[in-house]
């Protein structure tokens, strides 16, 4: 049994998960901050760990899924710095900052790449090459793992900035993006969601009109991922997928727009294993921060 | 200097360009021949490659850069076949079929990743860790090399099928592609400029309001393929792009499209140096397919 401790980060844009954990997956400790500046949560990052080490043993390496933008190439003098984001504070924070001072290796990666790597591990995405794990929540993204390799280019990806198709008549709402407006984000995350009809699609009971219109705003991503990754499966997590409907209309309006053309033994013919909530559900995130702690370790 | 010999084939839903080369890139022969079924094909090219042959020597690998959807995973059993495809004949169809009686290794790609290949060995994509080659002609394509390497899922990808925002009221046209209608390719390849205008974009002096119409569609691919693989460099080539105009209106549009949102040094100002021609012209596909076949010699 490998007893050497891993630190592990899930940061959110709501909260940060944090865990001390052996390097076997066992959590020994695990907390909740809120997301505020990284001058208000960085000290608390510290004191967990320092309280965890000090309780269980000295950490031997640290596993960051965070949400970005952030510099994930483990090539780049800046890796595991915030770049350009309007978020408070965060622009130019590195994790490194904080993690330093435990003398530990640290690998930092998105966190729709940690939670695609707790599910490629130990969740619905056993088996698959090539696996998909999108988030729709405060925000939209994707993490694409290949062999349990999350794949990059210059920067992670950003799927939820894709230009969508919109009726305007069907929706009139111009979408929440300051950047795009009406791009996935804009019209689907959880502030899309709420701005358009004041509550959540649970809040609303998921009638069937609403979940359709979503559904079909999310299918345009999962389509663009069939067509740019051809993955053997996607897993569609966060907030706005658990609203009761969503992912079987979601299978629906991605089949509607598929129209047939990707034929593979990976697409069964409703998509029923196709496209998955997270097996792990909200744990995810921290399975796949501890699994990425694991790659440090020698 | 190197004296094997490479068999290359590019092979377009037009023509076919056939070549043998020295393992350094000197075309030793070269043809063209009309693509038909494999039945009158295959004939052609084993007599091309026999008397090329016989001519400068035994051929020592051969490399297929080539039209699809094809089965283009070293580790599978059908590599190199033709999967479901309207093409009269095609459908089955293996490369394997026609050249396994020269003895040589074989390595099969589609025609854009070899195109792809062709530029980031002697075109506009050396240097470019992630590099994304797409094609604008009877169809269209793209290729994601990293490292030199072409990435696949499940299946090559088929960005050509991408759902695109479409206005009615400015673009009437509904779109020729027999499984989605209005698709990237549905609007924006060849056949729906003639289906639309009865000419090409070039025939028709390229006017501004239609070449800014299928800039603003081909952005769209442009903007996905950075979301979703964010490629140092993007190349655009195929007869649609040859049209004049229509890269500068392209790089506008993908430039409004991203509005701001990406910031990185690979995307300099105007998308100049980031969104480009292919450096090779016409021969990027056959250049391509020398380099692939490179590969499989020991």
């Amino acid at each position: 049994m490998d007893q050497r401790n891993i630190g592990a980060i899930e940061a959110g844009g709501t909260k940060f998960v944090l865990a001390l954990a052996r390097a076997d997956g066992t959590v020994l400790a695990e907390t909740r901050i809120a997301t505020r500046s990284p001058a208000e949560c960085f000290p608390d990052l510290a004191a967990f760990f320092e309280q965890a080490a000090a309780t269980h043993g000295a950490i031997s390496a640290f596993g960051v899924g965070s949400f970005g933008p952030i510099d994930i190439d483990p090539a780049s003098p800046a890796y595991g710095t915030f770049t350009t984001t309007p978020k408070p504070g965060w622009s130019g924070a590195r994790y490194h900052d904080v993690l330093d001072r435990f003398g530990a290796p640290i690998v930092v990666d998105t966190d729709v790449a940690g939670a695609a790597l707790g599910e490629w591990e130990k969740g619905a995405g056993q088996g698959c090459r090539t696996l998909a794990y999108t988030t729709v929540g405060t925000g939209v993204g994707s993490g694409v793992l290949q062999d349990g390799k999350s794949l990059m280019g210059f920067s992670h990806f950003e799927t939820g900035h894709i230009p969508i198709a919109r009726d305007p008549a069907r929706d009139p709402y111009a979408g929440f993006c300051p950047f795009h407006g009406d791009c996935l984000e804009g019209l689907a995350a959880g502030p899309a969601i709420k701005g358009r009809w004041g509550q959540s699609l649970s809040e609303l009971g998921s009638p069937a009109d609403k979940i359709e219109l979503i559904a079909d705003y999310v299918a345009q991503l999962a389509v663009n991922l069939i067509l740019l990754h051809m993955p053997d499966r996607m897993i569609f997590g966060g907030g706005v997928m658990k609203a009761p409907g969503l992912i079987p209309a979601l299978r629906k309006a991605t089949q509607a727009r598929l129209a047939g053309y990707i034929k593979a033994p990976q697409l069964d013919p409703g998509l029923e294993s196709y496209i998955t909530a997270p097996a792990l559900g909200d744990e995810a995130g921290i399975t796949g921060a501890i699994a990425l702690g694991r790659r440090a370790l020698a």
